[in-house]
């Protein structure tokens, strides 16, 4: 069967989460899953399953979410771009789709994952731009987060910033770049990985708060990651400021510029 | 009595507009008028009245609204800004708040306002953000929609850019900088004049948008805003896009830095 590739953009705001609840088949307008199958089958004519790059939790956005999905049906990329936005919720859009080789798998071809963790740091909380936004009143030190979190690049067992219900069989993930900037009220973390653990980016990013708060210092980030005991972390950040950017596919699978690694 | 300046930012997706509908001391949920003097009323235990820089229409946002308002209460800026906040719905914040001079206007002590308008271009809609963007799917030509727009620059009549309930007694204007820009999908329109009609952001962006598209040339702008023939210009663009940035005061009055103008 044909396979195919598609971008997907979410405001995870009104789901619990990507991964469906239901049976495949069976209406589920609480997931981002959920409502993507239902549309596709509809475009379709037929049950349509999709894999995707990372699943996200409940209240968690994506800008470029990337699943994979078969189907028979002869429609062209515009068709299932088009037709299935048209029978989405107004929070989910399917921005491309392009025809990929059998062997694409939008989770296991994936080299490495971006998030972006978006935090307003004021007196008083947002309220334009609110959907996608958390908020921390107490003023933080974006350089001090900024550098505390280096020690995370590399490959480590990110043990100590993952969840209690994180089903991975290990925690050794290759962090490849953090950094965080302050632009006025704004504090920004970007994170890339080859993979996450659960709740590993919200985690980090709650540890991060702690230091920017200045509870505590910079080299506690280490301390963390050395410990490898998740009860000695900061608490779990909202998921609201939560974005997944999307993931990168090497050159050859032929997709978007921006899930397309750079030549190493 | 005191005069107190306040900074206010929202989301006017829910509401129809700034202005009130009912009488002082009504209630008054739908428009941000009524919900920020509620607050404030009950902030200081008696009835507050404000008047702001800018009143936006039903749907358009604001990054920074100036109201100002008289109160024997006695209440410090932390008060003010904290209190009025806890008491208003989530689409609406206090951002700051200052002591000001008897004579200070929030309506006509502003030398200027500044607008921002949002388009995202691309195939499909918007879903992440999509509570602060405009959308148009026809690829749009930046560029040509700057080289247009400078024709506007000036003091002119913008009787072609004005609505038909416009109550302005005359259309001259003095438009101190509009440009467009475009970054991947995203489309920016920023504005600023000393004072705007009536949907003038909204119609001037319509008739821009015109010009993007190649449905008409870029000297059309100069010619309708000749013409000042409200009947010949592009329609009125969404209110989804636009946001009231903020208007610009004298730094004697000692506001905020992103609402006090540049020494000239």
């Amino acid at each position: 069967m044909p396979r195919y590739a598609l971008g997907v953009e979410y405001d995870g705001g009104g789901f619990r989460g990507w991964q469906r609840l239901t049976q495949p088949g069976l209406p589920d307008g609480h997931t981002i899953q959920g409502v993507l199958e239902t549309a596709l089958s509809s475009v379709a004519d037929a049950p349509v399953a999709t894999v995707c790059a990372g699943r996200t939790d409940a209240g968690v956005h994506a800008q470029c979410q990337v699943v994979h999905f078969d189907s028979d049906a002869v429609r062209d990329p515009r068709a299932w771009t088009l037709g299935a936005t048209t029978r989405l919720p107004p929070a989910v859009s399917v921005v491309w789709c392009r025809p990929v080789a059998d062997d694409f798998n939008a989770r296991f071809s994936a080299q490495a994952r971006r998030y972006r963790y978006r935090i307003l740091n004021r007196q008083v909380r947002p309220a334009l731009g609110r959907q996608w936004l958390s908020w921390h009143w107490r003023p933080l030190d974006a350089g001090a987060m900024h550098r505390a979190a280096q020690a995370l690049v590399g490959e480590h067992d990110f043990g100590a910033f993952r969840s209690a219900e994180c089903e991975a069989t290990h925690g050794r993930r290759e962090l490849q770049r953090i950094a965080v900037a302050r632009e006025g009220d704004l504090v920004t973390v970007d994170v890339q990985a080859n993979a996450f653990l659960h709740h590993m980016v919200r985690n980090i990013v709650g540890s991060l708060l702690e230091v920017g708060a200045g509870a505590q210092p910079e080299a506690w980030i280490a301390e963390l990651l050395e410990g490898r005991d998740r009860t000695r972390a900061g608490p779990t950040a909202p998921a609201d400021g939560l974005v997944f950017i999307g993931p990168l596919y090497a050159a050859h699978w032929g997709l978007p510029g921006g899930v397309t690694a750079e030549q190493g």
